[in-house]
Formats: C-alpha cells, structure tokens, sequence
C-alpha cells in the first residue's frame, strides 16, 4: 500500500518532529522527509541517522515541491512559522500541527497561510519528558489518540489525508471542535503538568540538607512528579500561555475541589476524605478499562 | 545465618503485612509467622497460601510466645491494636510498627505498652495501589528504604533487631526524628498523593461526557495521577489526619507556588515560567541519580 503523499516537510525535528518521520519512514518507506530547524545539531543529527532525506534552516523555493507540510515546533512559534511558509505554499500542499493547544494554533496560523482550507489542525496524545531528534522513535503513536480539529472552513480531500497520515504512524484518530480539545487536555494533560511543576517546585525551595533528603526519599510518590515536572520547559510554558483560559478554567476548579480536602483535614472529617478517595479509585479503574492504562501486576480492580 | 527471632506476630495482615510475612519466610525459612486481623478472609488467604503459620481475629496469651510483633493496621488504628496487644507483652517482645506517619503513631501506642523502651516505630518506603494480602510480594522492601525513627527512651537492642528485620526483607535502614520523617514524607508522599486525589476529584465532578473524554484521553498526564488516586482509601484518609500539621504546612507552600505559577499565566510571563520549569528538570535530575528512579528510554538528562 502506498501513501497517497510523498514529499513531506517537516518543520521543528525536535521529539514528535523526528518520531514522525521515522513512523512515516519505517511504515512507508517511499516518502521524502525534508527537516526544516534553525538548531543546526538537529540537522545533522537527522541527516547522519536518515530519519531525513535533506535538511534546511531556512525557508525557500524547495517548500513548494511538498504534498504535506507538518508544524512540530513549540506552540509559541506556531505563527513564526506560518508567516515563513507562507510565501510558498501552493493549493496542493496541505498542512498540519502537532501541538498542544488547538484554537490559539489556528488562530495565529490561518491568516498567514494563502490556502487556510488546506490546514488541517491536529494533535497526537503522545510524548515524552525527554526533547530533541536522539529521543524520537517510529513507535511513540502507535495506538495512541490522534485528534483532528477541523473548522468549517477546512477541505475535506485535506482532512482525509492528514488522517492517512496519523494513521500510517498507528494512532488512532478522532475528531473534535477545536476549543473543546482545548478544554479537554487542560484537564487531562495541561493541569496535571502544571501541578507536577508546583510541587517539583515546592521542594527547589526547601534548605539543601531537606532537599537532599526529599530526592533520596522520593520513592513515596514525589518521583512521579519530577517524571511530569521534567519536561520541556519552552514546550510548556508555550502551552499554558496559549491555552491560558482553559489552564485558569481548570486550575479555579482544581484550588477549590483541593480547599475542600485542606479543609476536611484541619477539620478531621475523615468520612468524608474516605468517601472522595473511594470515588477517585473508581475513576482510575475507568482509565484502566478504557485501555488507556495498563494494570500494574500490583493493582487491582 | 539465622535470626536473632524467631517467633514474628503480624497485626493487620493487608498488603505490607503479607508483604513483611513473605519476604521474612523467603529469606528465613525458620521464622514462623502468626498473623492477627479481623477480616476473616484475610486470615484465610493467610492460612492457605502459607503466609502465616497461625491466624486469629482476637489477641490473647499466644501473643506472650512471641519475639517480635510488627503492626501493620491503617495508623488510625494503631491505638487500638496497642491497646488490645498491651496486657500480653512481656520484657522480652519487640513492637515495631510500618505506619507512613510516625509522631502521632508513637505518640498513640506507647501509653499502652507496658515496656515502651521496646517500642521501635519504624516505616518502609515501599507500597502499591493494591490492598489486601492477595496483594503482597515477598520483594516490596527489596532497595527500599527502611526508616527507623527511635525516641531517647527506645531500647537499643530493640533496635538492632528491628534493623534486622528490615535487613533481612532487603531494604536499606535509615534513621531519623520521628517529627522530621513526617515532614520529609509529607513532601515526598502525602502532599503527591493529596494532590493527586484532588485533581481526579475534580475530574469526578466534571459532566458525564467530558468525564467520559478526559478517561478516554488519559494518557497525556491524568492517568499518572489516577494511579496515585487509586491508593487505599482508608489507609490514606488516616495518613492525612494523623499529620495533620506536617501536611498542612506543605500544602500552603505548594498552595503559595501554584498562585504564583497561576499569575505567570494570566499575566503571560513566559520567562518566569520557563525558568520554574527548568529548575525542576533539575530535581527530576537529582532524582535519577540518587538511583530513586530509573531514567526511562526516552529520557534525557
């Protein structure tokens, strides 16, 4: 089976930008990767490993010889982006995204792209802590979420075949209005991020000999946190600013569910605390039944 | 080599009880091990898995032939089971307990003890989201922490034995202040685990449907934290209230840190952010080389 694109660019070859093409590459061994970075490490890395074909740190004519054109870079670049392809994109080149936020990508990139029906806006639910083109690997989506947000403006023949393209890498893909993505994720990835930097952040403020004891200690839960907490800092602080009113949304509700349980403490309502933490197991059981999660030999339903 | 004890009594035979009892007749064939709880089935499973030689739902004169009893009850229980053990215990009978707070437990259990010198509160970092004796495995202690936190009073031939109890289930023994531990563990594991309540709490109050996609798309941070969340309800509503004050006190300052992450994003100040976020990478860092977790493949330093 052969794809129904061949020439693809990709733009920022960080962690995503390198798993794309060696899913794309290993599944579909006839499509041209081409990298577009302005970190020069990054090109050679991509070139000397073949995750691509050729490698540039600049905008220019050869762009128009791409059937797909893929924005990987942080949130926040997305419309520096934009406002350099611009100027060669063609009405056969369709464009895609990665990030984390939907509605702002779309708003800062529509208006500089001369086709605005040939993007289609998407984002796979897949990562890592870990940044640049040495971290990627061809099976970071599979069977994964893939999720497309479309606009009423987006050509279908577009959507199709960014939908190919998530699913030659094995994820699965699904569909969502942009803004409602954007909710969605602050929940389930943005909040729990910005959590994890706060209390990794906490114990930086503590005195050194407490510091070191909490690092050597951290088995009891903390480590789960650095884990988050050690992600790309530009990734993430593009992130919270660009999807800023979802975060705040679910950051309020968070402080107020979390006062509840502060006050229950200082009150020794421990029925009430037993009652939340039998509820929250029900949900982690969800997560396990939706597969999104493996059972861990120690846990039970 | 054999153990200076022979005759072990387990009080709370769940998941660290089951555990203690595996690991101890793994690694000492000869220890014989008496298990105490309530719970029948718990007593049962004991009995016919060869966890325990002897079970018994009351406490009486059997308790007097033994040379170490290790209590393994939620710590708001530890009163109790003090109470019921002190009118067996002789000079010679070692107490320990595996409580994840250890002032409050102290505090609880000596005034009924007839010889509290004998009185070791000790607690292994070790631990799963599962319970029940089912649940155990005879390496859960293996390179984990062990912390023994003695008063000036306790004995210390009490404590060379406790020690090698710890030792012989593999784990590396520490010792500190009891008032300091709870402090250390209320940054290292109960702050993490209320916080990680809080957040799937608030995902349980969301509507049907988001609550239905943020399950579905768990894997972008929430599921790490569902895990958490799926720790023994009982277990922690009494870890929260028995360190009270510890925990308190580590809440306001995350409490202080997340507003100011809160305000950063609502006032756009991305170098702020950027800045927090590198920082913590640096505690993830810390973390992987003090040999507390182990750098997953995708992980850079």
């Amino acid at each position: 089976m052969s794809s129904s694109f061949k020439n693809v660019i990709i733009v920022g070859f960080g962690l995503i930008g390198s798993s794309l093409a060696l899913a794309l590459k290993s599944n579909r061994p006839e499509i041209e990767v081409t990298a577009i970075d302005r970190n020069h490490e990054f090109l050679q890395y991509a070139i000397d490993n073949k995750l691509a074909d050729a490698a540039y740190d600049y905008y220019d004519s050869f762009i128009s010889e791409a059937d797909l054109v893929v924005l990987c870079p942080p949130v926040g670049q997305m419309q520096n982006v934009a406002e350099a392809l611009g100027p060669y994109l063609t009405k056969d080149i369709v464009i895609t995204d990665v990030g984390s936020v939907k509605q702002a990508v779309i708003d800062n990139v529509l208006p500089s792209l001369p086709y605005p029906e040939n993007f289609v806006a998407s984002h796979p639910i897949a990562g890592a802590e870990k940044s640049g083109p040495s971290a990627g690997f061809a099976t970071l989506f599979e069977n994964r979420w893939a999720i497309i947000t479309p606009t009423d403006q987006t050509d279908l023949k577009a959507i199709e075949l960014v939908t190919e393209m998530w699913e030659i890498c094995g994820a699965n893909v699904d569909f969502m209005e942009p803004k409602h993505h954007d909710l969605v994720l602050a929940i389930t990835s943005h909040l729990p991020h910005l959590i994890a930097y706060s209390i990794v952040g906490t114990a930086s403020n503590l005195a050194d000999d407490l510091q070191r004891e909490v690092i050597k200690y951290s088995a009891g839960g903390f480590r789960d946190f650095t884990r988050i907490a050690g992600s790309d800092p530009i990734m993430w602080r593009d992130i919270f600013i660009q999807n800023k009113d979802s975060v705040l949304d679910v950051l309020q509700r968070f402080n107020e569910d979390l006062s509840e349980l502060q006050k229950a403490i200082r009150k020794d309502k421990g029925d009430f605390l037993q009652e939340q933490f039998t509820i929250t197991r029900e949900i982690r059981n969800a997560v396990i039944d939706s597969g999104q999660a493996g059972r861990a030999p120690y846990e039970e339903k």
